[in-house]
Formats: structure tokens, sequence, C-alpha cells
């Protein structure tokens, strides 16, 4: 696909814990920040908001951010602003999607709207862990609870690709996650999973949870269920071991000294671990990419949220994937229609 | 069974990786403090040790700590340290066993010769994490990397009665882990557990790895899979910020100033998260417990092993878990010999 010059990006804000305002100013911070190579559209309860420069606003109120069962909302809710989003995507008036509600809705009207891209089994969830000095992507995140060993090495596939051009790495490592190192650890699947994930370029075996923060891997691949967990885990002992430090930077005159005096250099160690900087979780295997920033996202995570967006359509992640997908015979075979397969809509 | 006056705890010692003398201290600093309630029984490469008063060294040289298959060799090396130490278990020469060397030695040691308690499936392996404020039971951290929903039930049964002992905590809350705090997360077999668990006592429902340090739930159980991948991820996590937190205070002249001044208050956080004063990780639903130091640990570490080993035993452990799985219904049946129940081990 060649370079586009411009590129839209379809933004549904509602849900964003701060508001379709918030939303809207990272929009904005981010079309001005593109010098005319960004375009945004914006879809959400627009009352009371002006659009900037390069934002176009599209009313629409109704949300399922919030509804239970989002599979079932998104294909009985065509007015809801992610369905809406997602459509402009998948219609092309848009490149790629950015959503501020619940990622379970994000994933819905993706996949009814958007559809799976060419050869993918299963679209994934993936997450660029924001680790001192060695981030990593990790997934799938959620997307899954249950995979089969070739749906890993599709993730492997489709995650080595994301992080060539969202982390710039040009030969990603990857890895599959266990409870050991040896091909002879884990489930059976997880078994089968190392073997077939040997052919995938950059494969260099299991790793545990003691990988994260060594650089060991830039990519690590794991079912949705175990990831979400080890995501999580990460959230919660990161939150309390910094919230640990911090009340004891406060326990006495003599720590309080300490904390101020150490203020400056654990700000770079702040900076490095917001996660807003890498946009949020990233839906990959589908026609064009969708971006879930954090709902609690301000502004600066949102517009991060869609400069991510943006890179990926330019740097053609949907099809640097299918390359390598065809390149390692890792395609999803559809018989039935292998003599004309469906045209990519990131070709049309 | 009745609290016992003296309580004899036995010693796998080859394998740690300070060495056997190391062990020996720390199994002579938990008899001296145990005022004669504890002896050990110590099983390693004895040449050039002297026993202190109320150890008993037993010359066994030979290890299967490094074996590549435990349960293999456990049972072709009826000479090994550990295996040794087991049947002194078994036999009722000693309550309970420590070992120094492999989890996955130790494990199929002690279920080769002490044996699954009466109506266990399965036995987990438990960990103790040391998450500042708010420590929690982890389980099963990697016995069985596959389980199934009644498995999970005994897990929490079994965990809930440790953590009464180890933890000091009268009414355990027990949640299983999932991907999400609805009954309707998880692959199929968590919401199936999610459902079985409803019975258990103590039961606070699903709760995500962001539970970690919350204080949220005093047992949280999960298949040796995702709970390995947890415990080893927590460890990464938090040795990638404690690291980054130390490299930020060594940046600069100021920062070191800071350094200095917080250290006191950082010193009891680092106290706090010291595992070695948990002793280690725990075998659960055998006949008798089994501690399983890391192998780094030191003298404390292992002193700290053997007083958990000893008050597992004191507080019936055993005898306590099979209580509440009889209440709750949840033995496993054994048709054949129902009318004739084995006898339990700590019942002799």
């Amino acid at each position: 696909m060649p370079l586009k010059d411009q590129v839209t990006v379809a933004v549904d804000a509602n849900g964003a814990d701060l508001g379709p305002a918030e939303v809207l100013a990272g929009a904005g911070d981010a079309v001005a920040a593109s010098h005319g190579a960004l375009r945004v559209l914006f879809f959400a309860d627009t009352t009371g908001l002006t659009a900037p420069d390069g934002v176009t606003l599209v009313h629409a109120p109704v949300s399922i951010a919030k509804a239970a069962e989002p599979a079932a909302a998104a294909r009985s809710t065509p007015d809801a602003s992610v369905v809406q989003a997602a459509k402009a995507v998948a219609d092309g008036r848009a490149d790629a999607l950015v959503s501020g509600g619940s990622t379970g809705a994000a994933l819905a009207a993706s996949l009814f709207a958007i559809k799976r891209a060419r050869g993918i089994h299963r679209p994934a969830l993936a997450m660029t862990i924001p680790i001192p000095a060695h981030p990593f992507l990790l997934l799938d995140v959620g997307a899954n609870v249950a995979v089969r060993p070739e749906h890993l090495v599709q993730f492997a596939h489709m995650g080595a690709a994301y992080s060539e051009v969202a982390l710039g790495i040009e030969k990603p490592r990857v890895a599959l996650l266990s409870n050991g190192t040896e091909a002879t650890k884990g489930t059976e699947d997880v078994q089968a999973a190392h073997a077939a994930l040997a052919g995938v370029p950059g494969f260099i075996g299991s790793v545990e949870g003691f990988a994260v923060g060594t650089g060991k891997a830039d990519v690590i691949v794991t079912d949705g269920f175990t990831g979400n967990v080890m995501l999580k885990t990460m959230e919660g002992v990161s939150s309390a071991l910094l919230g640990a430090v911090r009340t004891a930077a406060l326990s006495s005159v003599r720590a309080k000294a300490g904390g101020l005096l150490l203020k400056p250099a654990l700000r770079g160690l702040r900076d490095e671990v917001e996660p807003s900087e890498h946009g949020g979780a990233v839906l990959l295997g589908l026609r064009k990419v969708g971006v879930v920033p954090h709902g609690s996202f301000g502004a600066r995570g949102f517009q991060r949220a869609i400069e991510v967006a943006a890179k990926t359509v330019r740097a053609d992640v949907v099809g640097r994937t299918y390359t390598r997908l065809e390149a390692a015979g890792a395609l999803r075979e559809r018989p039935s229609v292998a003599s004309a397969p469906a045209p990519m809509v990131s070709d049309r």
C-alpha cells in the first residue's frame, strides 16, 4: 500500500471518563501537531463543542460503552457512536479507529463493521507495557479467553508487525509466555504453540513472568485470559509498590526531605511508566487498526492514541502483518473462497 | 489431632544455592528459637558439618535437585536427600518437610512418599505474596498447569486453612482469579469454578490482577499455569521498579542525597516485601505439609521455612483442611474404598 498523504482517524469519544471535550482537545492537538497530515472524524455527544481545524464533528449521542453485552449492543445499536465510527472506517471515510469507550464495545463494533483482516483467525488486543527501560508488547490481553496454537502463531506475527511500527524495533524478538523456558513446559496447547512458533522469524522461545523488565523479548504472546491477568497484575503491583514508596517518603521529616530531593530523578521514571504515552490498547487482526485508550486518559492520552492509530496506517501495519503471515504460510485457509479472495479493505 | 509437644521437621539441604552449611545454620537458629519445641532431621552432604543441638545429621549426598524429570528421578533414586527426607515424614520420623532443592523434586518426592491427603484430588503449590501492607496467599503457583473446577474448590479450602495458620487470618476471604469480576468472565472452566466456589465460606467472587496489593482477598485461587505466570510477573515488575527507583537515586548528587535520607524509611518497605520471611512456597494437599524455600535463601530464610513448617504441624493445617472439605461436601469420592477409608498419616 502506498503511504497516504493524509490520514483520517475516526474517534469515538463517548465513554471517556473526562468527557468528549477533553477528547476533542486531544484530537485538536494531534491534528495541529501533524501539520496537515492528519484529520479526525469525531463521534460523540457534541452538544456545546466547537470543532478545531481538521476535526469534523458528528453528533452521535448514543453510547454502548457501558453495555453489559457489547456484541449484542453493537449489532442492535447502529447509531451508537462507536458503531458509527467503526462504520466510517469500514466505508473508507476514515483509516483507523480510536474509541474512548469500553474495550469490549470497541472490539464488538470493529468485528461487526470493520471485520477481520484476510487470513486472520481471531483479532487480538495488544498492549505496550511501559516498564522502565524495556517496554514490550503483550498480546492477547483480553480479546480471546481461550485460543488454539495457530492463533498464538498469528498473534506473534501481528505483534511483531505492530511493534516494528509502534516501538520502532527492526527485528522484534518474539516469545511465548509460559511457566518455564523449556519447550516442554505449559499446558498441552502452550507446548503445541511453542512447536508451531518455531517458524516465526525472531521467535526466541518461551519466557516466564520474570521476563518483565528484562528486555529479553519485544513481543510476548499468550491467550487473552493469561494476558489479561498478567497486564492487570503488573498494574496492581506497580501501583502498590510506587504507592508504598510514596508513603515511605512521607513517613518522617527526614524521609520527606529525601523525597523532595529525589523527585526530579523520579519524574523521568514516572514519565517512562506512564501508559498514556503509548496511546492505549490496540486491536490487531482487523482490516484496519483500532486503538482503545484507557477511559481515564486525558487530552494527551487521546492525542497519543490518535497519533499511534495514524502511524499504523502510514506504516501499513495491516499489510505488513499479511505479508509476514503469507511468507510464513500462517494465513487462515478459506477453501471455499480461496480462488477469489475478498479484497482487503486496506487495498481499497 | 492434639497439639504436639515437640515437632520434628525433615530438612533436605541439597540444592540450596549457598550450600548445606548455610541451611544448617538456619536449622540451628530455628531449633534454638523454639526452646526445645522443635527438632530437625537434616539430610544433605554433611561432610565437614557439625550438628547444633536439636539437629540430627543424616549423610545423604545424592541430589535430584537439578533432575530434568523430577517425577522419574524421585521414583528411581531412593537415596536422594529429598526422597529420604520425604520418607522420614511418611514414616513418622518427622512431621513436615522442608526442601531447599527444586520445587519439582520436592513435589515429586512428596507425592511419591508422603502421598496426597485423604479426599484430595491434587496437591497445590501455594505462595504468600509479600506485597506491602496486604500480603495474600496465591495458589496454585505451579503444581498443576491445568485444573478442573473441583480442583479449584479444593484449592480454596486448602488455601483458607493454611492462611488461617500462616497469616493468622480468622475468616480468610477467598477469591477466584479471572479476567473480570463478573461470574460470566473467564474460560468455561473458570466460569464453572466460580459457580462451584459459591459454597466455599469466605468466597468473595472473582478478582482481576488489579487486586494485588489492595487487600481485597486473603487467598486467590487459580490454575498452576496462570498462578505461576502471575507470581513471576509480580517478581519481575517488582524487581524492575525497585531497580529503576534505585537507579534514579544514583543519577545525580541531589538524587543521591535524597536516596540517603529516604533509606531508613525504605528499609521497612524492603523488609515487608522480603519473600524469605514467609519461608517459601508451600505444598498443600499432602498428608503432611512441605515447605520449599527459594534456593537463594540464606540461613534466615531456611529458619523461617522450618518455623512455618512446624507451625502448620502444631495448628494442624492438614486436619483443618479435611474438616473444611468434609463440611463443604468437597472431598474427592473414592467409591471403591469408601467403606474403609485409608487412615490419614496425621492420625497415626
